[in-house]
Formats: structure tokens, sequence, C-alpha cells
């Protein structure tokens, strides 16, 4: 469909759906416009006669609210009355007197954004507006997602905006607990806009100066606060955790069983991978993928909370041996995605040293812990892995996707993955080029994820994730505490959780006399999955649930989202009990 | 460090570096702020006087030029004079209060981005200003890229966003031809902005409806473009085109030897790939990554232009088979990195059906030439493909991140790939579930690459691609002819070139009468990374160069920057030549 009318957007209340298509009558506008232009003007005139040009240079970099028209190349754009149902794509940079649109169509889209800002952080709106698949395929209220071959006007554009805001979800808002990864962070938002202007690559110093060397500092940083001796290592940023720990299984094999690079899988005996049945599944996938198989993942017992029981680790190593395999790799998980149980890594540890194999801890979700003076116990041990999953996009607030592999042995990295692609990675350039990173990488292109999260620690401080840290742990303890003894819970295992996951079931009053039995566990099996139904129907709240291991369907509660108060554990309560009542 | 005084930034000329200092006397500020909102109070009250309700309500979701102070929860901001060394990340949303300085905050950024987009397509602006790695450690003009337990005021926030920018790389600028990705879109850009916002993750429909819907709509797109029956197949975006190709071999080998998924590379006969000696060094990468050993990667060669010669590789095929091993996967690059050469897809797809093979097409850089009428016919026999690479952030302009792994078999990737992770993947959720992508992923979390490039379509529409596409080819045999007979030059290959790479050697007056030999060839090894360090250090353009094969270091110029025009790249020339000339 190609059409410069712009289709109508739903919702009269909401701006981010509001129709762009100008007014019948056109006055008023012309006198704003006529009479701001006029008093910009006027304080021009004021500026030049009353400041010197040294001073007016410094204005002009500084605080000046209005732009003289064509005075100042350095001014500020200001947005002004733009009809962009005449506008296309073409019209905007690097168009010829492009500019003048190209500002104000970024400006009216920044205006879409801020206004999604200010109420992604307000209550009294809902969390989503939810709709089938079919429903939003059929262009519902005129939000049509086909593509044409034909250009739209860049009216349509900021229509098909604020209706892909207004029918997605507010992962920032105060009462989104659906996902590890919540919360709309300012600071990061601010990196991510400016990343995606600067619009660059990390693979080579040269084109991304500041980013690589920003990269460098940063895991420098977070290999400190693993505890390894002097920051000392190597690492990269990845596109997430489950590329994040593929990676280290790459570096496992290849620090045992370098062959394997030039020869394969068939040059090494048949090796085995050991993680907790509560691991994330990634691990699994790494197995897979990199062709061990996932019947060579061993998967160990844990406890009634989660974690892995060491004694069952040496036990499967053993046996492992006695059948010929040759175990390679532990995976301990700090902070497990389900439970939030952190693998107890020193035990652990001690094992992989006897039996010399290479552990890697899996702290996507739990590593944020490590900048928090009162719980970076529980990783206690992970200063003895030999690589580390962090991902600050989970319990750090940063934007998505910020995921780090951590490796404590220099060079390993390369000599994994380096292809030497003489076309990118030339040694003849005129700098140092070890700060070339693209070569460790198994992509070859790899997205700035640095700036976001070295702008947030800038602004924040250690302190200031701490401070964030503690914050979303106490408030899980408010929730566990709420909820521990009353009336219609069960917790899914007992005691405080170690992270911010608490597990729960809640029990209807229909269910609360029955007997335990195949009966009760079906019926109870089928409440989170209703009442989620329903939450997000009525877009009040979001909260994540799923069966585990022989148990039914709980719900999964997390908080990392900064946004979330007491206010909003007791909403999540309520709303469960106000919709899961009369189930 | 911490400091809530500003650094300094460098460069007085240079608004994205300038001081956010305030001045020592503030009263112009003052009387402006004062008189800009008394007006805004003025207009205000005109409105409310002489429209109804109804328009009022009307106007306040369109165009008025000033909000009127908390009149209207959907008034748009106004940026006003804010203080920042006394404001911190901890006083902006979600803090109470925090509304305001978190808008203004927002704005002040994005005063920053909009200058340096302005100034990216600037000529009169470098393409880079360069530093020396150890330079910047140094922590040059105030520009301190350590990290500190403290947090920095966001007056020294925003110093740090224009410093990032001062010291990077302007890949948008109309010199910027150092790699296939480069130019900055517009609404690409506007598209990025938004997906940071939304701050959200492709793994279920449940998070990401709209953005999920989109990525489905867009590949059939793509694969009808293939020319695979009603565009029916199934594909995902992935973090880059290495990672698309690693796909592609997963895919494969997961398609005749399923088996390795559970039981690993040891269940499968020794496995080949074949790929040209020109391809992409990621296909090695995904050799060495999956088990399958870069052994085991079999170079085919190419003719003079790059391409592969069918026969070499039925040669091989046999010669594999001889020896035992078996063949599974040919790659064929559309779009080869340096020499922009296109195998000739059909007839490696007829020996790949004679062999039974996986037919996989990377065209990371040459995919964009669908979208051409004039040029697509280089990529016949791609609907012969079972898998196809295809990276819209090259070509089509996409900003970064942005490539599709493309397959022809529906399901194959779901089934290679998935892990059922009951946490994510619950088959009792209210919509249809088939939506959730999730478990298709190697990846668990999955950054929305999809938007931008939506977007980007629906504002230009095909043809508007077509004209990007068609006018970059024409820019690139523009320079072809400029320069195949001209004095100080030698071309790589011969003819013209089937993408925009042009590869050419200059050849300072030094050595044009020097005989062929050694001696010549070492000099001339050494002309390009001299001409390019000039060229980096002076900021005037930027373009690659590498070593091909037993070809001396040669500039590969590649256009894909829409900003590029015909005086770029005579720009280029005269630059090759006023800094090589007397080398």
């Amino acid at each position: 469909m190609a059409t410069s009318e712009p289709r109508a957007a739903g919702g009269d209340q909401d701006p981010n759906s509001a129709n762009l298509r100008p007014p019948t009558t056109t006055n008023e506008y012309a006198w704003m416009h006529g009479c701001t232009r006029k008093l910009g003007m006027k304080i021009c005139g004021f500026l030049q006669k009353n400041n010197s040009l040294e001073e007016k240079g410094r204005l002009a970099g500084q605080k000046n609210l209005l732009s003289c028209d064509n005075s100042d190349r350095d001014a500020r754009f200001r947005r002004t009355e733009t009809d962009f149902s005449n506008l296309f794509a073409r019209d905007l940079l690097p168009a010829k007197n492009g500019e003048e649109p190209t500002m104000q169509f970024l400006l009216e889209v920044v205006d879409i954004l801020t206004n999604y800002v200010k109420k992604t952080f307000d209550r009294s709106t809902k969390v989503l507006d939810f709709h089938h698949p079919h429903q939003l395929l059929e262009g519902i209220e005129g939000f049509n997602l086909e593509l044409s071959d034909q250009p739209e006007s860049l009216e349509q554009i900021l229509v098909d905006c604020r209706d892909t805001l207004k029918y997605g979800v507010r992962t920032g808002h105060p009462r989104f607990f659906n996902q590890l990864s919540s919360g709309l962070d300012i600071i990061g938002l601010a990196g991510e806009w400016l990343t995606s202007t600067a619009n660059t690559n990390m693979f080579t110093y040269e084109i991304a100066p500041v980013f690589v060397l920003m990269e460098q500092l940063t895991l420098k940083k977070m290999r400190e606060m693993i505890g390894w001796p002097n920051g000392e290592g190597d690492g990269l940023f990845s596109p997430g955790g489950a590329i994040s720990n593929m990676y280290s299984v790459m570096i496992a094999r290849y620090k045992y069983f370098p062959e394997v690079k030039t020869k394969g899988m068939s040059a090494a005996p048949r090796l085995v991978l050991f993680t907790s049945e509560h691991s994330h599944y990634s691990i699994k996938k790494a197995g897979a993928a990199l062709g061990f198989g996932t019947d060579n993942v061993i998967l160990l017992s844990t406890d009634e909370r989660g974690r892995v029981i060491p004694a069952d680790l040496e036990a499967k190593i053993l046996d492992a041996k006695q059948k010929g395999y040759v175990p390679l790799f532990v995976n301990a998980t700090a902070g497990s995605t389900v439970y939030g149980a952190f693998d107890p890594i020193n035990e652990i540890a001690d094992i992989c040293e006897k039996y010399n194999l290479w552990l890697h801890v899996d702290g996507a979700w739990g590593g944020g812990l490590l900048m928090s003076r009162k719980h970076r116990h529980k990783l206690n041990g992970i200063e003895r892995a030999n690589s580390v999953t962090w991902n600050p996009h989970k319990m750090m607030g940063v934007p998505l996707q910020c995921s780090a592999i951590l490796v404590r042995e220099k060079g390993i990295l390369a000599g994994c993955n380096s292809m030497c692609a003489g076309y990118l990675f030339q040694p003849d350039k005129q700098y140092d080029v070890t700060y070339d990173t693209g070569d460790k990488a198994i992509q070859c292109g790899r997205h700035v994820d640095i700036f976001k999260f070295w702008l947030m620690w800038k602004a924040k401080g250690t302190t200031g994730f701490e401070q964030h840290i503690d914050k979303c742990l106490d408030l899980s303890q408010y929730l566990y505490n709420k909820i521990k003894n009353r009336e219609g819970y069960e917790m899914v295992f007992d005691g405080v959780p170690q992270h911010t996951n608490v597990c729960f079931w809640y029990i209807p009053p229909s269910l609360r006399g029955m007997p335990d039995g195949d009966e009760r566990r079906e019926k109870l099996h089928r409440v989170a999955p209703k009442i989620k139904a329903m939450m997000m129907e009525s877009g009040t709240t979001m909260v994540g649930y799923q069966p585990q291991g022989n148990k039914v369907n709980f719900f999964r509660m997390v908080v990392s989202n900064p946004s979330a108060t007491q206010s909003d554990i007791d909403f999540l309560i309520d709303e469960i009990e106000r919709l899961g009542h009369d189930l």
C-alpha cells in the first residue's frame, strides 16, 4: 500500500497515536510561528548589541534558547511548523536543502520518544495494550505493517513510529517484571542514541577509536571486580549471554585441544561438558552448535534451592572418565534464570582444579552483584574461574544488548578465533594494531555495545550500580516477606532468595482445601497462565511463570527495574489476587 | 577520578566539544528565559480564549510550538535553561520530580546529536580527528576515559558525549569510503532511536509483538525477492553476516546429519565445506567454531575477477569423495569483500544438485542488488539456494547491525536450535506461540534489528532502495572510467566491476619507470599504507587497502554511502595524488 495520506492511529487519548493531519485552518499556527520568530530576531539583535563577539561565541555553544536564523552555524535547531505530508525520505539529508527538514523530522521523532519516556514511568498508563498477532496483522486501527514499493510520506512515518510504540510493551514501566532485563535507564538511553548516531563498528581502532578504548578499560574494570590480578586478562562484548557462554566453551576447547580449530572435533576424544539442570539452556545450545552434542552436556543435580551439589559433579566426572570420555568444562551458574541460585563456586573450583577442567561462571544474571559490597560474597570463588559471562543489560539496567565474556588468560580469544583477514587487520597500519579487536571475535562486524554502559558507569559510579542492586534485592525480600506466610501463597523453595527471584504459587480459594494429588496439580498448573493472560489483557502488570522439573507452573518474580517500589510489589500481589480469586 | 567540575573539551571551534561551564554572569539568560516564558503564557491564554476545548485538544496533539506549563499532560517539552552541573543521574527519572531534568537532559543530548548529524554531511568538516591509542588513553584535552566509583555530574556526562563524537570517525561523511557499511540514513537513525527507547527483546511475541511481526513480514518480502515460491521459508535477523553464515553451516549439518545435534560431530563422517578463496573469512570461522576444522573448509580457485571456477568446485568435490570425506556445503559469494565478485550461482547450483549438497549464498554485501532491476541479474540462480545471508546494513544503508539469514525450508532453524526452555517459551500462553522466535536462534536475548530497516523500507519503498543502489553502482563506474587509463593507476583486475568495489594501485611518479620485480613490488606494497596513514592524519577521507593473494597492497574503493557524489570521487583521486605524489 502506497499513500501519502496518513492512516489514522487509534486511541484519541494517547499523544503517541495522535493523528498528524494538519488542522483545517492553520491561522493560529501562522500567528504563533511569526511571533516566536520575531522574538528570536529581537533577542538576536539584543545579543549582538550587548555582547562582545567572544562572549557571543561562548554563549552560542552554551545555553541560548533561540537560534538566530542563519546567523550562527552552531546554533541550536528550533522546532518550527513543518508539514510532513509533502515531505519524503528523499527530502532529508544528504538531499540538497535537506538540513532543515532533517532537523525538523528528528525533533518530531524526539518529541514522540520523550512523550513515550514520560509515560513509561507513569503508573496511570498501561504496561501494554495487548493484541493477538492476527489482529495486528489485519492492520488494527489503520496500522499497516505491510511494506510497499512506493515511499510513504514522513507524516505517515511519524504515525508509524507512534503506532509502533503504542502497540508495544513498556519494558521500563514500574510494573513490568516479566524479564531479567527491565527498566529504562535515561543515561543508557542517551548512550544508545549517541551510539546509533555514531553508527560504527567495533572491529578496528581505525573506525572506532574511542569505543575500542572504552571497551578495553571497562573490561579491565570488570576483571578487577572479578578479582583477577591487576584486572589482567581478555574479553569482548558479545551480542548476548548465550553467545558469551558459547565463547567460553570454544576457548576451553581451544585451550585443551587447539588442533580442533584446524582438524575439527574428530581430532579430540569424546569431550563432555557439565552444567546444572537449573542452568541456562545456552550451554546446551553451545554444545549442539559447536559439535559436542547435547548428549555430552551432562546435567548436574541441584539442591532444593537450585544450587549444584558439588559431590554430584565429582561423581559425574568420575563416571564420564570411566566411560572413556574426557571431561573438559564446567559451568557454574551465578544467578540461575528461574530460582536465582548461585552455585558454590569455590567447591566447584576445587573439583575443576583436581581434574584439570575449565571453569566457566555464567554470571549473566548474577554478575551484577559483584558491584555490591553486601551481596558479592554470593560469587565467592569467581576469581578462580577461567572465564565469566556477565550481562550488564540484566541486573545493572543497561539497555539491551550488553553482555561481556571475560577471560583470565590473555591471548586465548585471538588464538581461538583469529583468521587474519588481510582486508581488515592490516599489520602495516600507522597505529598499534593490537587495539584492533575484530579477530578475537566470531563476528566480523560487531555492534557498539560499550558506550551506553561506559556512560552509565561514569554517571552513576560504581556506587550508583551498588545502590541499584541493593535496592532491587531489598525489594525482592520485601515481596518474599510479604507472601511467605500469606494465605493463598506457597513458596517454590524455602528461605530468603539469593537473588531477586521470588518463585511462588498463588492458590485460588477453590484449590485451598483440595488435597495434593494429580487433580490439584493439574488445576494449579493452569492458574498462572490464566492470571498472566488476564494481566496482559488488562495491561496492568507483567510477571513471568513457568514449570520447572516436576513442579507445575509457578510465578517467577524478578526485580531489576529501577523504577519499581514497594507500592508496585503491593500492586502485583493485589492484581494476582484480583485476577485469580475466582479461578 | 570523581569530580563535578567538568573537564574542558578540546577545540573551541567545534560545538560538539564546547565547554558547558556556566558563564560568570547569567543575567542575559534569566532575561531570555523569563521573556519566552511570558510569551508562552500569553499564547496559552490566547489559545484558551479563542479555541473550543475540542479544538484545543486536537491542537495539543499536533503542532503547537510552545507548551503551556502544567496545563496539558500531552504538551511538548521545551528546552529551558538548566544547570546540569548540580544534576546527577540519580536526579533523573524514575526519581521524584525527575521528569523535567530528564527531558532537559535528553533534549540537550539531542542537540549534541543533531549538531553532529548536520556536520556529518558537511564537506568542510573532517572525516576524523586522528589520535593514537596512547594519546586518547592519556586523557587528551581533558577527555578522561577512566571509570570511577563516584558519579559525575550531568554536565560532565554531556561533555563526555561531545568528546566521544569529537574523537570518533564520521562514518556518514560523504568522503568516508573505508567500509562496506557507511552513510547515516536519517530514517534509519530515527528507527534506532525509537528501538533503543522501546528497549525490548525479540525472543517472544509477548514482549515484542510489533517487532516480531515486522520481522516476519520483512523476511517474507526478502524471500520473495530471492525468488522462493510465495516467499515461503524461514529466517531471522542475526548480529551480523558472520553469525548469519554460521547459521547456514549449522542448518546444513542439521539437514543431513541431524544426530550431530545430540551426539556431536563424532556421529557424522568427515564433513567438508567449500568456499572461494575470495570469500569472507567467516565461513572458515564457522568451520573452526562448529567443529569441522578449518582444514575441512576447502578453498575454491577463482578466475581473474575473483569468481569461483565451477569446474574447480566439481574437481574438489570428487577429490574429497575419493578421500572418503563427505561434501556437505557450498558457499557461493554474491559480492565478495575485496573484489565485489559474484560467483556464478546457477552453475554452482547445478553441481550442488548433482552431488546433493547444501547451497548457501553469502549475499551479505551483494544481496542488496536484488532490489535493483538493473543489477539483480548478477545474483541469477539465488532462488536455487538453500540459505542466503543478506546484510541490509551494508549496501542498503541501514544502520548497524542488520543482517538476515534466510532459509528455504521452513522449520529447520527451529529443528536445529530449539532447546524448549520452559521459562520463555511456555506452550500454554494465550496467543499463538508459533510467533515466539527465540527458540530458532542460537541466541537467547536478541536485539531488535528490524525496526530501522522496516521503517526505511516504508519511507523509501523498494524503489528508494533501488535508486540508492543504482546510484552507488553508477558512481563506482564513474571512478572506474576515470582511473582505468589515467597515468599513475593500475587496475587490480580488468573490466567494469560487478559491484561497487574498484580495486587499484596508485603508482607514485618515482615508481612509474621502474621495471616489475621484487624491488618495485616491495616499494609498491608500502604506498597504500603510507597514503592511508596520511589521509587519516589529515582527516580528509578514508578508503581501505589490503593485499590479496600474491598481489601487494592495493586500494579497495567501495561506494555504499548515499551522500557521496562525483565530486567526492574526484576529491578522493586528487587526495591520493596529493598525498602519494612524492612517495
